[in-house]
């Protein structure tokens, strides 16, 4: 487990996108946050206190999260400098970039001699199996968007609050470094190898009460063709009974790929459950939610009520107006 | 890449099915093979010639392939003792067992000694990029399957053949630990992390002559609920121009999962065309390849006439039937 509370590493993200992983840990554990750590340029602001490693360590922090994303990088020498500083002040580090803390020699050096953790939550720690497909018992939620980063984790933090307040049995399972950040458990599933990935997702929500409800964080997208295979070894691992479908309208372009356009709705609602029929007939989809971070109200309403009336599903933005509508909307499965 | 001539070791194969890796390679590079090697009481016969390793390294062969599978996944002593050898007179050795040769610390040390080389083809050689999806020059066919060990390779490698024979430009890509022995290349797909599978097939099939043809080896099923997550990494990083349906009519389940049924032709059909259109609009399924190894010449002719009847669509075995027709199809892509 990553010892709390946390200081937040923004690093020199070019935009808030870019420190997603820091804000879903500021949005759904306040409580373990104490500061940011930015360093000149971050286009990111969580709104949370900008500390020094001293400020944050007399505040209480005991862990440094690098809370940025890095796609494909490596840990540049600017972030080298706060990370090797906070070893020797007596942080510890976790991070959920593909390139380990671990690799790193001179993190691994320092953190060996000042007897610090470097904490890689984005390697496995278990061994998964091959899935088997059976049907377990319980029920299970999954988030399938059009998109990468449209809200899926958001999605599915918010009902799984939502559900807790209301008395219903329901576990959020993490599938990705930020998740497993917020919760400190889950799987890793982008760093799983390619024949246990459906295996690794069985194991992350396995037989429960009949009323319990895994909601299982969604990862990438079967229209984005870097990530697709990730999210059909989500749907056919996770066997959902449930598909709540997650979409962001202002997107140009598939993210990261500036030749693709976005799916439709109605493409990834007829796509994915069509697949996830493949393990459980009896799937269905249950809402729509909608990230209207880049719209008006009056806008981000009027957009909810007619994707609603188009395609006979409850539309909501879960963080703009809650996801009760979603949740109620599990009484048909 | 591994160094070509081979001398193929049968080991102590308890029958020819033990020794289908090597016998896969016989059967479609001849070319790279001097001879065989077989331990007492093997009970495969490639029809090569037997060779003692003095004999081989005399005759040119290089690396000495590990053909056949070994029995309770253990490399036994019987084994060692060659390959120890072998690596002493100077031979790389190559497996596709899934314990790794170089996990065996004496032949780690014997390789270390010598100079010598061992390919564990079932670990990826290559840290693989992450799709970007961007379009290439030259043409690729991909096999789909119904289910898994359906003939998707045997498809691409007959089709592969008879391209290069006709004096087409044609390169067999393998995906699969046979494959890869086969061609000495090739992305071991299901190892791989699952965020940089389409970025491998991607890497596997680069830019290439606008009239030349990747023949990319399929793996899994989009309807196998353990496996399909590579397939669609396939799908969306191969970027086929073609694909070529793969069906074995005798199969009562999917493999593995006896609880599922196959899907019809059809329903793969529409799936992956409706998948491969996202990373490339202008795909098209140009025919199918059935697996009649358990049916009648009759029983043979006749399914694959009511396939074509009812697909619209070329449809041969090309064990059986030659892949001529398969090849001729791909005129219209």
């Amino acid at each position: 487990m990553i010892e709390t509370p946390y200081l937040l590493f923004l690093g020199d993200a070019p935009d808030g996108l870019a420190a997603k992983v820091a804000q879903g840990i500021k949005d759904w554990r306040p409580e373990n946050c104490v500061g940011q750590f930015r360093l000149d340029g971050c286009k990111a602001d969580l709104g949370l206190q900008d500390m020094t490693l001293a400020e944050a360590k007399a505040a209480g922090a005991k862990t440094l999260v690098i809370g940025v994303a890095n796609r494909g990088g490596v840990i540049s020498q600017t972030w080298k400098k706060v990370l090797v500083e906070a070893l020797e002040e007596g942080f510890d580090l976790a991070s959920g970039l593909h390139n380990l803390l671990r690799n790193e020699e001179d993190l691994a050096a320092v953190a060996k001699a000042t007897g610090q953790t470097l904490h890689d939550v984005r390697i496995p720690s278990v061994q998964y199996p091959i899935a088997n497909g059976e049907k377990r018992t319980g029920k299970r939620l999954l988030a399938v968007g059009t998109d990468c980063s449209v809200g899926k984790m958001y999605t599915a933090l918010a009902m799984d609050a939502c559900m807790r307040e209301k008395g219903m049995k329901s576990t959020f399972r993490a599938t990705g470094q930020t998740g497993i950040l917020i919760t400190g458990d889950g799987v890793p599933l982008d760093a799983v190898i390619a024949d246990f990935m459906a295996g690794s997702i069985e194991y992350l929500t396995p037989d429960n009460d009949a009323d319990h409800w895994d909601i299982i964080e969604g990862q990438g997208s079967l229209f984005h063709v870097s990530y697709s295979g990730v999210t059909l070894a989500l749907i056919h691992g996770g066997q959902p009974d449930a598909l709540v479908l997650c979409h962001e309208p202002t997107r140009t372009h598939m993210r990261g790929l500036p030749g693709y356009k976005l799916p439709t709705l109605e493409a990834v609602r007829d796509t994915a459950l069509a697949m996830a029929k493949v393990g459980n007939p009896d799937c269905k989809v249950i809402g729509v939610s909608i990230n209207t971070q880049h719209m008006g109200d009056e806008e981000a309403k009027a957009y909810c009520a007619e994707v609603e009336e188009s395609l006979g599903l409850p539309c909501v933005d879960p963080f703009r107006h809650g996801a009760e509508r979603l949740v109620e909307a599990l009484a048909v499965v």
